[in-house]
């Protein structure tokens, strides 16, 4: 252990490179959109620029949303009209995803944005409203010191390889499996 | 599969029971902490009142705390000096600990703080600074509608099953085994 630990230390300490990281959280697991934002309070705490972009979720009574929409340097949007099992209108879910990439493809070429969060961003990959292909390309061309988070369940192996940091977030149990309903302040 | 969605679906809008939730972020991977800040974010977008205590962190120049620092109704308390492999001295680290969980007592018995966050809590039971029954007790009297969030690796099994909801977060790749340094904004 103590080994171990002085193995990974070293790996650290000689960690010398610095660039701008792609970052994804996958799996069923709660905590995958919570662990972006808390990334963003820290990122914003060293003053730097951020962009949100939220892909599929309409409810715009978040408490993330509230807390984070006076906060400099920070833009936030919300894409989409609600999730597609509401809306049941997949051409208007695909149309406004298109919308939403586009302003993505934005910031994916803005030098002063520090730190882009893609928020449920696999389920306009697992729905076929964007290629896999024009994703990584956009992903592989931004900037080199530009940071990029990407939340959502089963990210694609292209986007895994990309990544230089995934977490894969594992559901143990939920509160709602005991008839306990969604808490303001932990769901949303 | 949308069958399962639709069981699901069902199973939360039964879902009728509020409660203070105990929330459990595990694991090697990356998030524990950041997914706590998320959700302290949402918190606080509630106009929710919180406190965190960080255990065993030392250092003080991390993005988060300078986020938070000035928010309202949060109060934020970094504790110890540093992990224990760098100070060297299991008495002082002890006696840190025990002065956290004094302080940690004081807010589950406060029906004031909706959200509590115990970042990096395990080790203190894992290197015996604290005992799993006095903790059980603790946070079994708490007030009912307090939330309490605790992160970090090898949550005890009396943990997990006094627990709401638990996440447990898995390592599939990190950055610095590539060479890449510590990134502000990302890692600290």
């Amino acid at each position: 252990m103590q080994r171990k630990k002085a193995v990974v230390d070293a790996k650290i300490e000689s960690a010398s490179i610095a660039k701008g990281l792609l970052v994804i959280h996958t799996g069923t697991g709660k905590g995958k959109s919570t662990a972006a934002f808390g990334t963003l309070a820290r990122a914003l705490g060293h003053g730097m620029k951020a962009a949100v972009v939220q892909f599929i979720k309409g409810r715009s009574d978040t408490g993330e949303e509230a807390f984070f929409r006076s906060a400099p340097n920070l833009s936030w949007h919300v894409m989409g009209d609600g999730f597609t099992w509401e809306t049941q209108d997949a051409e208007r879910d695909h149309a406004s995803a298109r919308k939403a990439w586009e302003l993505v493809c934005g910031y994916l070429q803005d030098e002063t944005i520090n730190l882009l969060i893609l928020d449920e961003f696999t389920y306009a990959l697992k729905y076929g409203w964007l290629t896999i292909e024009e994703v990584t390309e956009a992903l592989h061309q931004r900037p080199s010191m530009q940071h990029v988070i990407i939340t959502g369940r089963g990210a694609p192996d292209a986007l895994i390889e990309l990544a230089d940091t995934v977490s894969e977030i594992h559901l143990v149990k939920h509160a709602f499996s005991n008839g306990v309903q969604a808490m303001p302040g932990i769901e949303f």
